[in-house]
């Protein structure tokens, strides 16, 4: 009486429900250790480390709104990461010329070299999580998670 | 200066980095999903059927620190999803003989019917988010996905 024996599924069906299982449990799997590496290794958090890359991204600044929308947060808990980024030395806020209420977050040199060292031992941790895979068998996996997600794409055909 | 232009990087690192973020975007969007649709077409959400999976697996009932344990949330949220769910009438609380202070909830018979209907609904969805892919690419990719757990089960050697 699990999920893999509801009365209506056929075997192409239940192996869709288990690729999706997998696919959930690798990627919390290796959400979990990135979250945990920038916690304890640098005093960091997933969602500072995405706002840093957003950030880098737009070099000519970006108003908490069009952030919080890139990164679907809301915009307080936005502002309250470019506040502490500021705090730190690694963002500025800066005038919007023309409108006085609005102000663009900006990365600072210090920001971008911080950004740039945390993102190498990003890569190093995936790179490490995922080693157990060739380079053959990585570029079949992206192949078929991008066809995959062509689909996902027009998902409202399935609603 | 975005992720792929670490300094450090090799071509294999960055194709394990852009596996990475594919796998993080097909899960996202397909969790979206999800969530979507049980909040928007059975006024429910993702924690509340986590917590209904995990009480159908253990029909003998489960405490509320065995089940947050499952889960990985805090005991307080998972708490008040069965409190609900036994408002409901969806769940009981049975008392643990011998144990004054511990309780066990179960699934009531309304409880499974609806979590089957839903698990029923689940795996639709599942199937039709994911049907770009043929039923042996589904299968390609969960041996590749399994074959890349086993690695990160053993993480700590990269730590």
């Amino acid at each position: 009486m699990t999920l893999q024996h509801a009365d209506t599924s056929n075997d192409e069906s239940k192996t869709r429900l288990r690729l999706w299982l997998r696919l959930l449990k690798l990627s919390s799997g290796i959400e979990g250790e990135i979250r945990r590496k920038l916690r304890d290794e640098h005093d960091s958090t997933l969602p500072r480390f995405d706002v840093m890359a957003a950030l880098m991204r737009h070099p000519e600044g970006l108003k908490m709104s069009d952030l919080s929308g890139y990164l679907k947060v809301s915009n307080g808990n936005v502002t309250g990461i470019v506040d502490r980024l500021t705090e730190d030395g690694l963002a500025v806020r800066v005038a919007v010329p023309g409108d006085r209420r609005a102000s663009l977050a900006r990365m600072t040199p210090k920001g971008i070299q911080t950004f740039e060292d945390l993102a190498a031992h990003h890569e190093d941790w995936v790179n490490g999580l995922l080693d157990g895979l060739s380079n053959h068998e990585c570029h079949t996996l992206i192949d078929l998670l991008e066809k995959a997600m062509l689909n996902k794409d027009n998902s409202d055909e399935h609603g």
